[in-house]
């Protein structure tokens, strides 16, 4: 039971054999009300978070707590997608903490589409929604309302290897219908020293001076 | 839903907010039969997990799977106990973990007892289990078999003075029944420079040498 | 002698009471040819290392190795200033460290100034050449070359602080000559990652976005 | 003359290349007055420092600086050796600053032997003075006054194993005069964890309890 249990918490994120085996003392030790929540909120979790089909993100849905449910259809589309669904800037992330990172910032009102996952030049399995990607903006792109598509994925190798390969495939729609695709722009970031950037930072912190 | 998962992943040993919400997107992605599993354990941990009546460690009940239960008698002493129980020596730790890495190492072989907690100059009331852990001493002691009581904990200031602490409240049963009390061995250990050893590891190592 | 040694490496920058006496101990066990070497540099350093008269930084006087000092006049100018005295950029950097790591990713081809330091608000006294960097200002504006300032500072507080000090400083001149200010590039750097960015730079990364 | 410098502090101990550019420029930036300072003491450092010729600990020589040197004999041992000359423990420590962390302690009042180096099993070339601690041995010992030698080294593979090497080495002296020889005890070092210790720590804290 420890041992299965022990298993579960290996494939959490970021978990080691020692970190697993804390986890479940801490259950061990905790009283029956914690434990009983957490099943419940186990148990309810899938039930009541839906994947928004439009950007795919994870969301609550409230609809299930109304009341009368009769009244209201149930909501396919989370919030989000609802407000900005005239938004003329759609943004690609990675995953579900990249978008609420940049919710948290304020500093974007556009819509959002998740990848849920990027896309590598040795594995060509991926769990990059690519084909949903290209739907979206193929229902989109017709309204005249989208004008620019940025790619706001990491700056490693993984990711600037997944914007080309997303430019690429996006490029026809976009030039179609006048779509702009932009990336996210580089350069300093918010306490690096000039005395310990990497010559690319630096080069790009040059081209994109202001 | 998610944060309520949240506030419970933030109670885990050493998970912040931002480990927790990763949990909970680990879990929302995780297939149906994983949070199965999970919820199954979760159920049955404690109802399959004994805490040992000698040692108070946690222990599997392997009682429960046999076919007959009539017959075996429901054990409430857990494995070590049983096979340890005329050792002469009786080790005092601090957790579970610390049982388990002594164990791991082979080197002890006799009983244990898990404290549950250190007791604190500043904050009286603790986890510490010293009325059970004199209660134990009282029921050995006068068997004539138990011949040393080994404190174990860390070797920090709050292990230091939870040992000197115990130290003072076994002391007449370990005089009476001529038990010696001990403490681990302070000096050098694994990997020590003695260029970077503090004045009181030295004095230690000094002071044990062999 | 070992303790006077070890005060003078307490001054060098990064160094504390144990690496200054590791220091010592190293070169108590040198060879004499490494310690005279040693002597030697230290004598020399100056004489022949000179401060730019144009860009501040320090440079090695190549003409004291000429033979005939006579017909070379002696130079006050370091090889980037009397090789770029056309450029129509110049370059604001702290330190010589931040100029050499500029050069090193040969991102860069115009004319640099070395400030010696930050200012601060709360220190008034402060290393930075600013009536220098506006001499050198009023005597290259009215030539017409010169149409581009870079403020290049490290991209945290005491850095943007001296980044707005100096704007304010030199914008009378830049708009007579019509010069251009600028700063930096904002924006992810080199293995950022949106998960761990904060709002600052996704912002400035989504502004600067391209 | 740079480059040369560079290459100087490249040898230092810990130094890397980006901190030995720093050094210089430290250097370069420093007043005429600390730079004097430095290469006076880097002129007398060796000249005013002897090597004890019965410990091999570097003192400085406080003869040098009396009026009349005529009185007093160069002192070639050094005011530990002199004044536990008749001590009966000698401890062998690796460094000088392995002794000088050992005396910071104030917890051995014996006499020292600074060994200058490890022996490997790899290399078989060392700087470990292992005939000069035969030769001390050979003349301490008749002397009846020496009871014991602790060799005190780091608590990592090549320390055990030069341990282990100058054991053999000292065993037949030590067998024939009634000498001891004894290691630095092992167990919890100051701040060490049960959780965390390896079973070889756990397993000597076990054996030297106390």
């Amino acid at each position: 039971m420890i041992d299965r249990l022990v298993s579960v918490f290996l494939k959490f994120p970021g978990i080691g054999l020692r970190q697993a085996r804390r986890f479940v003392y801490h259950l061990l030790l905790a009283e029956p009300r914690y434990i009983e929540e957490f099943i419940f909120l186990l148990q309810n979790l899938k039930k009541e978070t839906k994947q928004c089909t439009r950007c795919f993100r994870f969301f609550e849905d409230q609809s299930r707590q109304s009341r009368d449910e009769s009244e209201k259809p149930e909501k396919n589309e989370c919030s989000l997608c609802v407000k900005n669904v005239n938004s003329s800037i759609l943004i690609i992330v990675e995953k579900d903490i990249d978008l609420e990172n940049i919710q948290k910032g304020n500093a974007f009102h556009g819509t959002y589409f998740v990848l849920g996952g990027l896309v590598s030049s040795l594995n060509k399995e991926s769990s990059a929604r690519i084909a949903s990607l290209v739907a979206r903006l193929k229902k989109d792109a017709p309204t005249k309302k989208l004008e620019e598509v940025i790619i706001a994925l990491s700056a490693h190798p993984n990711g600037d290897y997944t914007t080309t390969y997303i430019k690429n495939i996006i490029a026809p729609i976009a030039k179609k219908h006048g779509i702009k695709i932009s990336t996210l722009g580089r350069g300093m970031s918010t306490g690096t020293e000039l005395e310990y950037s990497d010559s690319e930072t630096i080069r790009q912190a040059l081209e994109n001076r202001r």
